[in-house]
């Protein structure tokens, strides 16, 4: 959706002045003011980055990631390193919008400091997001990791799961990685058999987002159940079953399109107001 | 599409046997019996290969590809190198699946041979199609590049554009590559800004599609023109403009989306029976 406060582009670090944010392993450093730092002071108080891109404009303002190798403690008086997670759930969405671009663009940055096919060190392609290996000549662009998400209904139940590493009592819709060869239809009919050994029909594509954990797109699919006995995925699915739509288990946070899935269903069902997929 | 001749695996190239393709920048060595050559026979008369990955089934036989360094000419007598997209212009589609897999696990073999993050070697990592850096951890998946690409009508019109790379003549659908931070209709709208300067409203998802080339996931659109001049983009968009339903200019192979596209709308505005996307 579109968003004045928070304006993503590629701009050089050579040039001065701005504000940094300051990124390790899905974290951000904050203080009262929050996690926009003027770039020059906060440099002149952390050890040396890894990488330092500039990613965009908040509010009109030079915005840059440093992008940090170790996530110390004690830096700066009154500071704390806050998850990536934790503003998602805050509710913030241009911070949000802004801090899920600067970690994908961060941890990009960490991932490809050296060529995968010569490992030689890359340099940074100016006036582009891209990486160039001087000696083979590779370029490399920021990866993203695109995803199938599935609300699978059946009159007037729906087919959720559990993954081992969700909160106890938490239940979701199916999601898994798309693999080279296959279409997103094919991804769902695959990734559907594998976790749960059901068939599906009808897919209907509803909506896609960005989920900046670590730099996945999802794809959010409706899709009608079509046969077979739920049998979970050894390791990867703890539980599955069928819910009535009157009686649903706890859902995943508002913001999470596998939650507007669910909501964007039953609101279709009931004639009420659709709800807004954020970011 | 479901296909039955032609199924990915992951398979252990520990495992003695099968047939295997050889594979380097897009191309395969084939002889008048096609891609396939018995496994240690076509080891032993070429050159070390950088990987040796399974991949598959064809017909129920084991299949691995070798990616070369180098595409050398006269390794077998009788035996050259094709193009993946002439195996696509060919229409064999089973055959076109397996190739279109075996270059993109073969490209990815080929560019995650050291580590990003450090610099240091990866190994496989038994049972997944995955690297692994013992050095530091990280693992590494295969890439897809997911892309948009979208049909934009004007009532009798369609606009088509041509990029300087494309043959004299030739006109398609645009397209361009999602970015870290947004969903896919935001990117079909910044692409279109970007591209021709145009607004668009209504979209609507219409199909999605392998593009091996080297591994782009394409996630195809229909929109209608909402306002705007058009402006084509400095080198990247040579000519844009609307054509006429009736008098349409040169457009892609069939067996490409953006061709699907464009007669999927043609067939529903006339009321004839739909084309279908191989692969």
């Amino acid at each position: 959706m579109a968003n004045d406060l928070w304006q993503p582009a590629v701009i050089d670090p050579a040039q001065a002045g701005g504000w940094a944010v300051a990124h390790c392993h899905q974290r951000f450093l904050c203080d009262s003011n929050g996690v926009l730092f003027p770039r020059e002071w906060l440099k002149a108080r952390l050890p040396a980055a890894l990488a330092e891109h500039g990613i965009g404009y908040f509010q009109g303002q030079l915005v840059f990631v440093l992008e940090l190798a170790e996530p110390i403690d004690g830096l700066l008086p009154g500071s704390q390193w806050k998850g990536l997670r934790q503003f998602l759930l805050e509710g913030d969405i241009s911070t949000y919008r802004m801090l899920g671009y600067a970690a994908q663009i961060g941890t990009w940055a960490r991932q490809h400091r050296f060529c995968g096919s010569c490992g030689g060190p890359l340099q940074p392609l100016s006036g582009e997001r891209a990486m160039l290996c001087p000696a083979c000549g590779l370029h490399l662009y920021p990866r993203l990791s695109p995803s199938i998400i599935v609300l699978i209904s059946r009159g007037e139940e729906l087919l959720l799961a559990r993954s081992p590493r969700f909160a106890a009592g938490l239940y979701s819709t199916l999601a898994g990685f798309v693999e080279p060869g296959e279409s997103i239809e094919e991804c769902v009919r695959r990734e559907v058999r594998e976790e749960v050994a059901l068939e599906v029909d009808n897919l209907r594509y509803i909506a896609s987002q960005n989920w900046p954990f670590p730099h996945s797109l999802m794809l959010g699919f409706h899709a009608d159940y079509a046969g077979g006995e739920i049998v979970p995925q050894a390791e990867e699915i703890e539980d599955a079953r069928w819910f009535r739509v009157d009686d649903l288990p706890q859902l995943p946070p508002h913001g999470a399109i596998s939650r507007y899935l669910i909501e964007l269903y039953l609101a279709r069902r009931s004639g009420v107001a659709e709800p807004r997929l954020p970011g």
